[in-house]
């Protein structure tokens, strides 16, 4: 065992700095210091493969553009106190956890607060020990965060409305909307769930949990390098996905460019959670399966193509019938048949456990980025919507839209700072 | 892309081997022969660190003594059908589909069957593409099975009986027991759910599910190569755990030796889902969380030690008080307390989403291998569920046991095999 670990929360057994209520504990190492002494394990080994951190502070929120990581967990909150100031003085305080976390560390120094001498956690622990595994945690405001609450309703982005329902929406508004979203995305579910976990707690008293999902394994790839993994239908997925390579289709159709000051930078996040009707699916013949998606299942090419990446021949047709059938998932979500429409999917798998008849609650948290709701994905989805066979298959169970502000640029600056200070 | 992922499932646009009903799709390379062809790309990268394979037949089922991987799902079924035959039938089936999976193949092969020309998959395709990730994949036969539904009741061992009710459970009968458990563990999650994925669509019609939990992030070790990982509640958990390099003590606590014949070298599996009280014990300062455990938060030393592998000082005192306080639970489940009852270990943390409080509900997922469980489980159990300070924070809802059988010893061999041709 290193030293520096052991000065984890030694407040109990070691000198406090201070008796003042709040104070913070100044008797911890980082982990940062504790990655540097490698012990040869096992773990330790695995260490440099999950070690890689991703910058917090930017001119965009990380998370976004960031090639996608293997775990996720969102949370939305809504704001509880009438207090403008304390809503701002959590989105500060966050700020600071948040960027110390991707960072690898404690979320606050020393991982625990000194109160009248009696030493409290703020850091629950449960990733001390863990490197970053590539942690980002991006932040998004809802609609109904811009009511006369706070004064923040002249800062409302024009486009930051609930979504339209779509046909087939089954929407639970348990599980749609919010005051305030948070997305931890990382290699390791346990520094995911841990960066949640904290900022609950930290929010307490100022804002309340709404809803929460978790996912796994994503289902698009967000950069070239990425190979495109499979959905929980078994088909290649996201494969026609904007690639951040892509940096003039991304500054298009991903960054917002005439919203408020705050937002100028930032990108709409639309999270839709999609129950997948597995084991009817599973029961479909192949032939059913890849007409659905209008791709083979196999190497995920186009039908009628043999590479995952030519492009769709939707034009074509044999003995009359379209090659790529008309209510194909693939053919109604191309680009080409979408006036140019684009955005940067970023959605998970989700296994929720079973449903009271015994099958497989579990589907796709989708979850994507756009400039601009009303070009790159309302007239998408209201399309898939009425003519997608996929449907057949889905459930629709959730619809959110939040704003995510532009990046934060340094320890002085904050998540929605620039909100505050403009109204 | 290579040639060989583009045989996939190819059957739809190559020439079917047979249209005999049943027969299997020729056309598929495996998935092993795609390994093998690294196209350089960041997944194709991480294809090595995952490419471990553990092997399927032994003396023993792999998944017990295994080194823990990352990942886990278990589903226990309910036997739907009255036909010993389709019983027995079934469990050849899934021998021969688990031990494809755990080499990183498809369920059967090519992934399909032809049915009268018809290609219908069998393997559901998400994992496709993947390595073996180190799958293992367990089976458990619960004391249900030994009924006289099909007359295994004369193979029925000696200690499968249901667990008695221990002070302050609160078990949920329909998230306990079953006819049959598999365990699927590997350090990828989309490779276990498409195992159990897989196996329930073959189990149509024989057995049902009876209930089913994920897990992640290993919450002890099993191997000394291995760190001590830490649970929801911020401590390093399995210090004193059973470890497979303790070859004397593994044969002694863990390996059945007196059973029926066909459970010599099995074990008993036990489960139990642990609800961790998680906000509860947030709040909680670190002297309290330290005393509740006997052991330091950050380094995972005993109290009034240095060393995470210090043995408790269960006789020292300090001012007349015990150093590691009376009710701390690594002082009640120590073997020293226990005439050196001892488990192997191998649970999993869980989080099941949100419970109707707006916390979280998430905990531990308590998975043992014990020789013995009225030596080695059920005196601890008994102990800890009437004296230890965790119980405050922890809601035991669910309990099980299963016996594993021996290993299979090779492709004409299947689980249970032994005991039907015993009865």
């Amino acid at each position: 065992m290193s030293v520096s670990r052991r000065q984890f929360l030694a407040g109990a057994g070691v000198s406090v700095a201070s008796a003042t209520a709040g104070a913070v504990v100044a008797s911890a190492a980082t982990k940062k210091a504790n990655h540097s002494v490698g012990d040869g394990s096992l773990s330790a080994a695995g260490v440099g493969a999950n070690d890689a951190q991703v910058p917090f502070d930017g001119a965009h929120q990380a998370g976004i553009t960031t090639a996608q990581q293997d775990h996720y967990q969102c949370m939305a909150f809504d704001v509880v106190t009438d207090s403008r100031e304390k809503l701002r003085s959590l989105l500060e305080v966050w700020t600071s956890m948040a960027r110390r976390m991707t960072e690898g560390k404690e979320a606050v120094e020393g991982g625990a607060v000194d109160v009248d001498g009696v030493v409290v956690p703020s850091d629950t622990g449960d990733a001390f020990d863990l490197p970053p595994s590539r942690l980002t945690i991006t932040i998004g405001f809802g609609p109904s965060l811009f009511d006369d609450r706070f004064g923040l309703a002249a800062q409302r982005p024009a486009e930051l409305v609930d979504l339209p329902h779509f046909s087939g929406d089954q929407k639970v508004e348990e599980i749609s909307g919010g005051d305030i979203m948070l997305q931890a995305c990382a290699d390791d579910p346990q520094v995911v769930f841990h960066a949640i976990r904290v900022l609950k707690k930290a929010g307490s008293g100022v804002v309340r949990t709404r809803w929460t999902q978790l996912g796994y394994g994503r289902t698009s790839s967000t950069s070239t390098a990425q190979e495109t993994p499979r959905n929980l239908f078994g088909f290649k997925d996201g494969t026609n996905n904007l690639k951040v390579e892509d940096e003039a289709l991304v500054n298009e159709h991903v960054w917002v460019q005439d919203g408020p000051a705050w937002f100028d930078g930032g990108s709409y996040m639309i999270t839709r959670k999609i129950r997948m009707l597995i084991e009817n699916w599973d029961r479909q013949i192949l032939h059913d399966q890849e007409e659905t998606f209008g791709r083979y299942k196999g190497s995920g090419a186009p039908l009628g193509r043999e590479d995952e990446f030519d492009e769709l021949p939707l034009t074509e047709t044999v003995d009359g019938e379209p090659v790529v059938p008309l209510v194909s998932h693939s053919r109604l979500a191309n680009p080409q048949e979408n006036n140019g429409a684009r955005m940067l999917r970023r959605g998970y798998n989700y296994i929720d456990g079973l449903s009271s008849f015994g099958e497989m609650s579990a589907g796709l948290m989708f979850v994507a980025f756009v400039a601009s709701p009303s070009r790159d994905f309302i007239p998408v989805q209201r399309r898939l919507s009425k003519g997608d066979k996929l449907n057949e298959y889905v459930r629709y169970e959730s619809s959110s839209i939040f704003a995510c502000p532009k990046g934060v640029s340094g320890d002085g600056d904050y998540w929605g700072k620039a909100m505050f200070t403009a109204s």
